[in-house]
């Protein structure tokens, strides 16, 4: 995602997207269809990094190819610079921005991922994040692998989305409020409604496994892609320091043995993380120096959280290994093994 | 201290200073005098930090008074602007930069602290801050309290400079190397060379109790005023995130059992620590945003080092509580208590 505007020196996230659904029945013109569209999304983004975790969770990589652009970009788009010749191999552009224009010429708002395109015509279906899981999940059913979990339990749903708005608003969005903050007031206001929900988080999950109780839902999806940054980036950057995700026990618990689960750990790529964060906002960290810590050997250390019972998949299974042309460099994240997965410390 | 250049994106420190000795047999013109010198001194500073240390430790108190600027600095010069009127209440003067002119009308390096200040002349003696500490112990034995520590043992003499010469370059002088990096070369070279250099101390500390064996020495001074500022501002503002000082035990356990040892917790300003880096350096810290964290009650937990054996004072005491002008407000240290000393977690 590109991060928004100053409203009188606090942060405010732009939240107009393209909102067109791609649904079983079509009703909006987009119909779910094996092949079609192609999800383009950034490893460094967490709003982007929920769509590949979902994505593979739920087994559709066959059916749903992926685009992954570089971890920075400029004020212009997010761009396809990894890829040879710097250009998306399936959609031939350079930038995402082009599909939007694509789409509609006269494109005014932020150049987002993750983003949706029909490769047929090339141009985004929606970039509205929060939509393309949960259309993932219900949507996509019948392209679900075998053993795919319950990502939206019907039983949980109304709690589940009171759980999933505050972690947006006061967690994803507040490590942002923090960062961005131009004055100190609203800094401190942000710092306080961050640690705040934190602290509801932490007591939380001192009790049981995941966030909805004994199996992974979209909320745990949610919740991880912001407690992965956290130390690597929003600790130091965004001034959110009260204390490291590793001096919290339970969260740092519970963002492990996320981590150490097929799905999760194997999509994060700090470096394109750290990089995309500290090169992008000069207006935060004028030179541009990338940190080189904080150590990662940790994320692999034993949690414990088995004691409190659960299953992340449930009755299902966990995903197997990432397709070779996915798999993050172990370079860029010592966890990962020569099957694309996380390697899990013995306890 | 003022900061000091960068060569070729590298961060050196000017260590040209007004090195006029005061003694005990005045032969640079400056003899040991009670009332005659005011030592002017920052909070924020680590330089200035260890003579406000050495200086409890000694007991010199009433014999060398004591001038406090305020945690910022402008480009000219260290300001007096906590004191009423934001003049020095014995010097006269609204900026230490005075007493530099008064005593060389052309003054062309740094105006840094500490300085200390002839009081009849108002020019400054010494600013040199290693000369500063080593002669208040060797100098102005004659005025030492009771009890005051050896910081300097003669027996370990030789092995003391050696040590202190790798934590001046590697640590003190190793944290500024990695946050004025102009580039990421020059910060992750420096990066490296800082954390090799904790390694080793870390190792050091995990058999000892202090740096040179059973008692505090001129070296534990000269490590605690980094350690201590090493979580609220090096981690995040100067990108040393390898890891906390609260992630490694030995450190950890040292820098608390140094901080609850009175004479040094009890001259930590921690809101002025973060206040001078965080709006001082603007090209690091461009909105001027001071970070809430770190969470300091942290700092009076149990540290466990008793068991290592020695003893802070040798054969000496403590020094007592602090004179109530020179208290630490608790609002800026959370562990002051009403006679200025740190209170200390019953274990």
């Amino acid at each position: 995602m590109a991060e928004g505007t100053y409203v009188e020196k606090s942060f405010e996230r732009d939240t107009r997207y393209i909102s067109d659904r791609i649904t079983a029945d079509g009703a909006d013109g987009w119909p779910v269809e094996a092949g079609r569209y192609r999800l383009v999304a950034a490893r460094a983004c967490p709003w982007a990094n929920r769509t590949i975790i979902v994505r593979r969770l739920l087994g559709l990589e066959p059916v749903l190819s992926m685009g992954l652009t570089g971890p920075t970009h400029d004020s212009d788009s997010w761009t396809f610079d990894l890829d040879p010749g710097q250009v998306d191999p399936v959609l031939g552009i350079p930038r995402i921005k082009d599909a939007y224009l694509t789409r509609f010429p006269d494109y005014p708002r932020g150049i987002t991922v993750p983003a949706i395109v029909d490769i047929p015509t090339g141009g985004v279906v929606s970039n509205n994040f929060p939509d393309i899981t949960h259309d993932m999940f219900f949507e996509w059913r019948q392209f679900h692998r075998e053993g795919a979990p319950d990502l939206w339990p019907q039983a949980q749903r109304e709690e589940m989305e009171t759980v999933m708005k505050r972690i947006y608003t006061e967690v994803n969005n507040g490590v942002y409020r923090c960062g961005f903050a131009g004055e100190q007031n609203s800094y401190e206001s942000a710092y306080e409604r961050l640690f705040t929900a934190l602290d509801w988080l932490e007591e939380r999950l001192s009790g049981q496994r995941y966030l909805m109780g004994e199996t992974i839902t979209e909320a745990d999806v949610r919740l991880f892609t912001t407690l992965v940054r956290f130390d690597p980036v929003y600790h130091g950057h965004f001034k959110c320091n009260r204390s490291k995700l590793t001096e919290m026990p339970a969260l740092w618990g519970y963002a492990r043995d996320l981590f150490q689960t097929p799905g999760f750990g194997d999509t994060v790529d700090f470096t394109q993380i750290k990089e995309h964060y500290y090169l992008v906002h000069r207006d935060v960290n004028p030179t541009g120096v990338v940190p080189a810590g904080p150590a990662l050997g940790n994320w692999t250390s034993p949690h414990g959280r088995e004691q409190l019972g659960g299953n992340a998949f449930g009755d299902g299974t966990p995903p197997g290994g990432v397709p070779e042309a996915e798999r993050v460099p172990q370079a860029n994240n010592p966890a990962i093994g020569a099957d694309g997965l996380v390697q899990v410390t013995a306890a």
